[in-house]
């Protein structure tokens, strides 16, 4: 079943521990076919070493296996409520990258600073509420819902800015498939080494907010211009 | 005698090499066989790049060599001291790790702050007290059992929190067996980093206690339903 | 056409990736034909993996591509400016590397402060002002007459101060020729990552203008003695 | 001439490089051989892919060239004054490793704040005086000079203290031959590293003295216990 899928998913989870994103089993990519409404996923807590495309585990929605011998990721249901909210989303990635982590366990957004950050992001990337007690029963199903609930309160569009910070946690990113996904959760690091460095050489700087529209239209606007197509 | 640990033993502190935990002969590891109370140890100050099992030295509880040509690690009278204290570990490594050697140089616990540190540590990573004149008569031991009496008097569970900062010295980190012990030492140098960097770009973070607990106790409680297993 | 600089200018890209110094597609080297000035630029947004000398574009001072089919850097037009006006200027280099890119988005021009930075750049290296709303029309023309007319009303010699920082967005570097441009664009990341730790280190640090002026000199000067010639 | 200290000269300044302190040419090691009274040295500006033993250039000390057909590198009158005033130093490495050139451009010393340091140099390492505008005429010679009056007018041992910061410059490191003064090169890189991260964490820090007197004896004391001797 979906096995083109799995092993793209199954590439994107190596694509993680090749870009030093992730050690050990710290990390998972999932993606979705949109026709099935069926998410293929990497297994819980299985090593990068030994991982087959045969390993990935096909849930549906409701988070029910429906193909695979292994138990699914303990963060499936995270992946679940971004897909069921942010139907452009075809690939996530969550990991404990070394520089987003630290902003996440700071608890505060990736400040929009640099074109860098702005050929990616079209916001500062925003770092969630903390959770309360109540959201600790349903956990990893309501870390999903805090994101989900945080950009549409905030009126933030997943598809421009396609990655968040869960407080005291670490990042997700997303894109239309998950090797961009991937690609994006690697700019998410580079940004956020970057944005912590500025920030110890100057604590008062501030971003020319013409020159983020500038870059992110560029590269994404109507009339973009980066790139060959 | 107790080939196999040698072996074992032999591969953890190779592994403390592959994970960029140690240069030159900076740092040990050990394990202990409980059964007949004997501890297989590197020998001291013998590079890593002609390591063989064989080097491997094996002392009882006293520190007496029973087994093995070579001279144990200086720090064999620390690792003596943790083994005799705490019934549940079966290896231990010793490193200076760059950013848990800082944290130790520093003189202070490194805080829970996130996830990755809950995931393994359920307390902060505590800085032992400075040692006296008189312990420096026997420092290694006196080493030991300054860490020994600083999770007793503070009420820390050895196996919840499987690592300590030694003041102005370095890491320790244990586990079940060796190969646990470096899994938790690379942990604990991975989380000394965040911290370092969280802490500059938020010097007033705290962390979510709820997030804490229910971090430690999904992947080590008794409903625990992080991997496979 | 150009056969020879389009392989020296493929290279240097590639060179790029093997300093570290980009990912991904975030850079871009040329290099210019003064006999018939026409320059070698990178095409865009392509993979380095895949990179081949003939992918290379050939474009005139007036941006108009001459030979090759793919379209060149979306940052051509900066080259030309740099071009135009520094005549000794062979080669260009653009990236986002991380330590340069955290100062220009600090916003502050990278402090002479040791011999390495002495050694290859004269003056401090600048960091721009931010562009107006004018100036985004013809946004990457105009970023190269904001170099220019940064070192022209500042008085700084192009050839003795071989970088800039383009402030919010990261650094170009240039020599006699890309080989050159990619060497000081190396050693401009170096550079900014050392001047950022002294400066954690000692806030009030102060360069001995002594030394400045004799390590220039002593390499660059009419009676050099550092290397062979 | 001097064959067998050629390539173990050769073999020093490549390890530099393994080790990951210098990138281009910014490094040089030399070695004495007391007997004759004449040193072998790195040739100047040459890279390190080609290099080989018979390039090493040999000089007597008064820095006259008896064999080799390079120049010799452009601090060797740096070298000669250390050879000259410290009879126990038979290697001397010279690099701009990132960290310690950091502190050397801070202006100052590294404080003696672990027993990773304690272990290596029984002092902080102390960062030179400013240089004069009459010192700058012989400037490399004047280096040495700089370097030797400081230890001697602040009584530190050069032998329990192989290293110094050249203020505004980098690392001189040495030992009783190149390899040892490559070793300790590394080292100091290393203790550089983790003193800025401890200040950082800890500004207000402060090393237990005991532990550095006993750190330094167990492992260089006429009853040391450390390694296999």
């Amino acid at each position: 079943m979906l096995e083109a899928l799995k092993a793209e998913v199954c590439k994107a989870n190596l694509d993680l521990v090749k870009h030093g994103l992730v050690i050990f089993t710290w990390g998972n990519v999932s993606a979705i076919d949109r026709e099935s409404g069926l998410i293929v996923i990497k297994p819980s807590g299985v090593d990068y070493s030994d991982m087959q495309p045969s390993d990935m585990v096909v849930v549906n929605l409701d988070g029910e296996v429906v193909d695979g011998i292994l138990r699914p990721s303990s963060d499936t249901a995270t992946h679940l409520e971004i897909y069921k909210a942010f139907p452009d989303v075809g690939g996530i990635v969550h990991t404990h990258s070394t520089y987003a982590t630290a902003w996440a366990q700071a608890g505060l957004d990736i400040p929009n600073i640099g074109t860098t950050h702005a050929d990616y992001f079209h916001h500062d990337i925003p770092c969630t509420n903390a959770m309360t007690e109540e959201q600790m029963g349903e956990y990893e199903k309501q870390t999903g819902t805090t994101i989900v609930e945080y950009f549409c309160s905030n009126e933030i569009n997943p598809s421009h800015t396609p990655a968040v910070l869960v407080r005291n946690h670490g990042p997700f990113a997303w894109g239309k498939d998950c090797h961009e996904a991937v690609h994006n959760a690697v700019v998410l690091e580079q940004v956020a080494k970057m944005a912590h460095i500025s920030l110890q050489i100057n604590p008062a700087l501030a971003m020319n907010k013409l020159l983020i529209e500038k870059h992110y239209v560029r590269k994404h606007g109507k009339d973009a211009y980066y790139g060959q197509n």
